[in-house]
């Protein structure tokens, strides 16, 4: 079979699948997911073998070390995929909710019912677990998925589908509606990409290089999580203690996220009281400094950031900081130089929160409070299946609700158009 | 300058105008939005010669009569234009609405804040217009444009876009918030499509081969009218004076409408009673009928049905009906071939009218109403810059606040990740 027939006939299924989920009750989902969970922990053993056999590969690869960290399961790792299967089976199903109904003068009523997207196709990279997280969100929203996950992972991911589709059978979820294209081949991702009378929507997880890729490549909706060169900016009227601990917190807290701090930006007039002790903090928590001139100037001995800092999401102990002559420079250089994904301010200023808060522009803006908070859970969405980027559908972190769309309903009594 | 220069600065002049645009208070666009009214009234001499080099070309070219009638302006047409404006500037504006703000348990309030969503390119044909409908719903919500009309509108287009900036500046609007390109050469929109990091989202608004070219090059999130083959169920519990007039009124009010009917499906028990009334009052008002052999049997002499009648979008007086066993094969008829716009049942049974609702996939389900009622208007969103049959973002008629975006706000005081 030719890879486009492969691929095509994978996804034609999981239309159909669609389809009888979309109507699904709560309950058949729930316990298909609480099923899975018992079912994947049961098959511990099967998925480690798979998951030797990924193993094995990567290390004749020579795959880096972090790469191979990322791709090796434990009973441990798999226990956890098992929990988040269950904290989304004990999550609210958002299909079948009426918004806003309305009477219209006429007489009939208008609303809208949030309904399941449909076919979801979810690119990755490396990380077995993303199999099992991103096909539970789907399904509880109603929808079929397509994964295709990244070559590394290819004996995990295919273990881990077959446990779910095999409990998701018994708990009368319908076949093919987790589809997996266990085709490593490059080509099976281009032709998935231009399916787009049979797959609804792509959300691709992973490096710069995979984001690229499918943007430029989809004619299907692409929802993305870009990278996140985020900025915290510590204002003249900042209360200084809360200042320290939010900016140590966004940097040191887990570098290596989308949402922790990259570049700094205080106003002059506190810095010199501000910089040299935050900035000794920093650096005894292991983080290396790059500062302006005036940061330099002020807490000498520091290294110069070069334009390229501005534009760097380091994802590392690392961090930029540049001195500003007010809130204005620091929001244009947050437009100019910012990934619109988290953007903080530290003031005790009424009128200042108001505009920063306004004027920035960014899938979350805080007002004294660590960039590190943007995050499904922290926001009460329960789980997420990323933090959008993107400005169209889903912006800031993607819960279930974010994995759905409406449609109108119409409940008339003989209503006609005059 | 080359035609890829030539676009992208009308871009990026667009998006420099956007971030200015969203955060100006609603009384200076409401009052950009009036002076532009006026300016048209005013105005109407010049937009009627600037038409006429328009027509002159036209007839030069032969265009259809039903072309040259969607290009011609009138003063009333102009009237017409002025007073939608003032419409949308009576609209309430969307842009600033918090939506469920909620207290996190650490006490940190989070909401989403219904935000702009930046620049937004039209691409359209021959009605002038459009130019000023969806300039002013786009301006409203506080967005840019870019505006790409036909090449056999471009005289009309550009001084109507002239006007519109000369009385948009006088209000305090940012220049080049409504940009337009006034190069017919195909390859500009085709660069415009690719400006995915200036431009936002892209609305096509025309025929088939229109959303075939931008959904096929376009790397920018597009949001698509597609056609409308709508059907109205009318089952064996249906009142049947109610039946008959909401099927009068699918489709014949205005056949060349995308939510009018093009297929009626007619439960048998119902058939022998409904049908034969049913036909002779289309026949009276000069629909041809074309009928399913059963139909044809209970009502002889009516054309027959073919194949491609299932799946044709007449948008005239033509009507396909076909008689079904049950509701079940009326819905399997609607999900092989409608195209999920507007789909309508009649009947009384309360089961059977949740079961439609809950299972047919269009944009907006009706029971018991004319499917002609799926509109921005008759839904209450004021006015409407189309129906979307997209699933991604906006599904249905799409008004203001399917024009802007959310982000999330955080008002924290001194709240770390844990």
């Amino acid at each position: 079979m030719d890879i486009k027939t492969y691929v095509t006939e994978k996804a034609q299924k999981a239309k159909t699948a669609a389809r009888k989920l979309s109507v699904l009750s709560s309950v058949v989902k729930n316990t298909a997911l609480v099923k899975m969970a018992e079912a994947l922990v049961e098959k511990t053993n099967a998925l480690l073998s798979a998951n030797a056999k990924d193993l094995e590969e990567a290390k004749r690869r020579a795959l880096s070390k972090a790469m191979i960290d990322r791709l090796t399961l434990s009973p441990r790792r798999i226990e956890e995929m098992a929990a988040g299967l269950r904290e989304v089976a004990a999550l609210p199903d958002p299909v079948g909710e009426v918004l806003r109904m309305v009477r219209r003068p006429n007489g009939m009523q208008v609303g809208r019912v949030r309904v399941p997207i449909g076919v979801i196709g979810i690119v990755y990279e490396s990380r077995p677990n993303v199999t099992a997280d991103a096909a539970s969100l789907c399904l509880k929203a109603g929808n079929a998925v397509v994964l295709r996950g990244g070559s590394e992972a290819i004996y995990s991911n295919a273990a881990i589908v077959k446990v779910l589709s095999g409990a998701g059978a018994t708990a009368g979820l319908p076949d093919d509606c987790v589809a997996f294209l266990d085709n490593p081949d490059r080509l099976a991702v281009m032709e998935m990409l231009k399916l787009d009378a049979l797959i609804d929507l792509i959300i691709p997880r992973g490096g710069e290089g995979l984001m690229k890729m499918v943007t430029e490549n989809s004619r299907i909706p692409v929802i993305k999580h870009d990278k996140g060169l985020c900025h915290t900016y510590v204002d003249e009227d900042a209360d200084l203690a809360m200042a320290r601990s939010i900016c140590f917190n966004a940097k040191v807290q887990r570098p290596a996220t989308c949402n922790a701090m990259e570049t700094l930006l205080v106003n002059q007039k506190i810095a010199t009281v501000f910089l040299p002790t935050m900035i000794q903090e920093f650096q005894a928590a292991g983080v290396e400094v790059r500062g302006c001139p005036k940061t330099r100037a002020i807490v000498p001995g520091i290294n110069e950031a070069k334009e390229e800092d501005w534009t760097t999401e380091y994802l590392d102990l690392i961090l930029s900081v540049k001195v500003v002559k007010d809130m204005d420079e620091a929001m244009e250089h947050i437009a100019r130089y910012g990934s619109q994904h988290s953007e903080a301010i530290i003031t005790r200023d009424y009128g200042r929160s108001r505009r920063f808060l306004a004027e920035v522009d960014a899938c979350a803006v805080f007002v004294n409070a660590s960039t590190r908070l943007n995050d499904g859970y922290q926001f009460g969405l329960g789980a997420e299946i990323g933090i959008s980027t993107s400005r169209i559908h889903a912006r800031g972190p993607m819960g279930l609700e974010e994995l759905t769309t409406t449609k109108y309903i119409v409940l008339g009594e003989g209503q006609l158009r005059e």
